[in-house]
């Protein structure tokens, strides 16, 4: 993205869109400052006690934690569904890469939750389309990645009769290209580069499109599974990065008749060198990725993953871990799901008495088991089980 | 379209694109210099020779008459069928009114001549999402539009086991939208401005359009017609004001390792009122439509056809009819097929021998036939021939 007029010299601002995340002069991103900037709403503690009591089951630990920390109208979706209303959720994934690392799971984790905690149908579109554009793949190394990743998808669990998944290639057409063409009638080449950044020399396959990550906020996108409930809300569980789209979507959905789809938006999840620090699909040591074995997940943690405890044992018995800047503790409040032992590991390890490299152990048989069985599910997911997940039918147990 | 910079004040330039056709000054378009500015090649009478000895039938009215005036490429297509290789015809509409004038049959009407003579495939795009665009319908109204002037194309005598119509609502996806993003990716934003003359204000759906009329003219956008056939040739007869959409996918088709299309490209039909005015959708008086009576036909030219007759007959005997810009034997110069006796109106009538009324009692004969003619052709068109034609299906003997 460009630098817009009136910033200041030497100082860069925090960028984050769908294609750049980056934080004001190499620091972390401000999530205060994007949730004002964006217009969207913090999730206190008073919402999730509500998800609480309206699902009868503890909060998902990305809830009780704070990793989605962000939404949109998601007060009016538990109103609905109090009421007796049905809605359906709608994430999706950008098929770039072969392997996915835990960052890329956690929304599908959280996704599968929501399912769950709320009995609720599920749309999960592969953008093979945006990343062919974006990736310069081919279209078919496109599709063939959208078919892997599909396979990481269903790994994580989903419920087959209450499940579609989609790639564009393949989808894109009918009632959904209906709805692309009623969204780009409403959305100028200067708007959109508003949102998105573009400049003239993107091509016009990237202005296209962010309809297609529109429309699957409709029910009418989706005729099989929805058929004549154009009334039936969307809530969309995403990584705060895709929220352009979504505010686009949001302000078009009245002027054509829908319902605006709601939002809950997560954090982003820090890279091993710590939170300053870029993922990087060149440099394998910056993320677990979930077919890492044991022991290079281990090599990677016990050299990779930054820690905030001290220099020397003396030190850190004196002054404890900085739990701010430490990526083992982190890790841990992403994926260890024990409340109180992680409240203890906040204290002991904050004071001192337990070392980084004690934290970085449980860490370690934290993720090995979860990219176990990972791995596990995954090597379960046959071509016939992707076949079905991803069969254009109708889902007739979808809200039971 | 904006002025662009650097143009004199005060002096308007030809502009022809697929949404403005206005010459300069208000007078004639310049089809000399469209040539040159858009770099296509003049239709000489050799090539008209040759397509008459490889047809072995005497070419169609409006080559003859060089309404059909422009083409690309277009020898080596005729190459091609001289070795026997084959290739397939591409022609479409975009349905914006109910009721068609004769302009809007030439094009089909000498598609139809193109499809015997050479007795080849067509496919026929109604480009229902750029109306939808453009014009601001709906979606539903589009489509509409579509089916009715699908019913329109079919009464010029298509032979259904050689032609496929698709409505872009109906038709968009799969093979179609991968070879749309593969279109969308090699033209940049810039570039769209350079060719069609977008402005910020426009809205990114029309951005997005351009590779959807681009794509017919790749045999792998229908694999149920042409599977496996990914050389295949294509020749499109349109008007010239749709040869920026087809320069910019001649430009783009070796990139992705696809054949260029061929051209065939029409001069525009002249308006009642003469060839510096505009047909008007506003004003039913500027064009015959094929609705029309006998009635309104003989009123509409006998009130409304430009004469280029002298004010008097005396004049008239004494100077001749101007037919530069005589209407009657404009229209007759297309719709006329006698060319012994159009040569006898041109000497009689521009000798002043003939009168404007004798030769409008001709043209209200001619186009009365051809009204009549279409109008019992329509009406014999059924919805199940309109499914027929529109059916995504293989056409086993289209080659035959």
């Amino acid at each position: 993205m460009e630098k817009r007029e009136g910033e200041g010299e030497g100082e860069e601002e925090q960028v984050v869109n769908p294609w750049t995340v980056s934080a004001k002069g190499g620091g972390k991103i401000d999530y205060d400052k994007l949730i004002d900037q964006f217009g969207c709403q913090r999730i206190d503690q008073s919402l999730v006690d509500r998800i609480h009591r309206l699902t009868s089951r503890t909060p998902h630990v990305f809830l009780r934690r704070g990793v989605f920390f962000a939404h949109r109208d998601l007060n009016e979706i538990l109103d609905a569904h109090e009421r007796g209303e049905k809605f359906y959720l709608y994430t999706g994934r950008g098929p770039s890469s072969e392997a996915l690392h835990l960052g890329h799971l956690i929304p599908f984790m959280f996704t599968k939750y929501l399912q769950e905690a709320f009995r609720v149908p599920l749309v999960i579109q592969l953008t093979d389309d945006e990343k062919c554009m974006w990736k310069d793949l081919t279209v078919e190394e496109s599709q063939r990645l959208a078919r892997e990743n599909a396979k990481d998808i269903i790994a994580c669990g989903f419920d087959v009769t209450r499940t579609f998944i989609f790639s564009d290639f393949d989808y894109v057409g009918g009632a959904f290209y209906k709805n692309m063409v009623k969204v780009g009638k409403c959305v100028t080449y200067n708007k959109a580069v508003g949102i998105f950044g573009f400049t003239g020399e993107d091509h016009i396959g990237k202005i296209s499109f962010p309809p297609v990550q529109a429309v699957p906020s409709f029910p009418s996108s989706f005729p099989h599974l929805f058929g004549g409930q154009d009334n039936l809300r969307c809530l969309i569980p995403c990584a705060i990065d895709q929220d352009p789209y979504f505010r686009m979507t949001r302000d078009v959905a009245p002027r054509i008749g829908y319902q605006k789809p709601a939002l809950i938006e997560s954090s982003f999840f820090p890279a091993m060198q710590g939170e300053t620090a870029k993922m990087s699909a060149s440099d394998p040591n910056s993320a677990i990725y979930v077919t890492d074995s044991a022991k290079e997940i281990k090599n990677k943690i016990n050299r990779y993953a930054f820690s905030g405890g001290q220099d020397s044992i003396e030190k850190h018995r004196e002054l404890g871990a900085n739990l701010e800047v430490d990526i083992p503790f982190k890790y841990l409040s992403f994926f260890l799901d024990d409340d109180a032992k992680l409240e203890e590991i906040r204290k002991e390890y904050g004071a001192g008495r337990m070392l980084t490299g004690e934290v970085k152990q449980l860490l370690i048989q934290v993720l090995t088991e979860l990219v176990e069985r990972h791995r596990r599910a995954r090597a379960a997911v046959t071509d016939e089980m992707v076949d079905a997940f991803m069969a254009v039918r109708p889902l007739p147990n979808m809200f039971n």
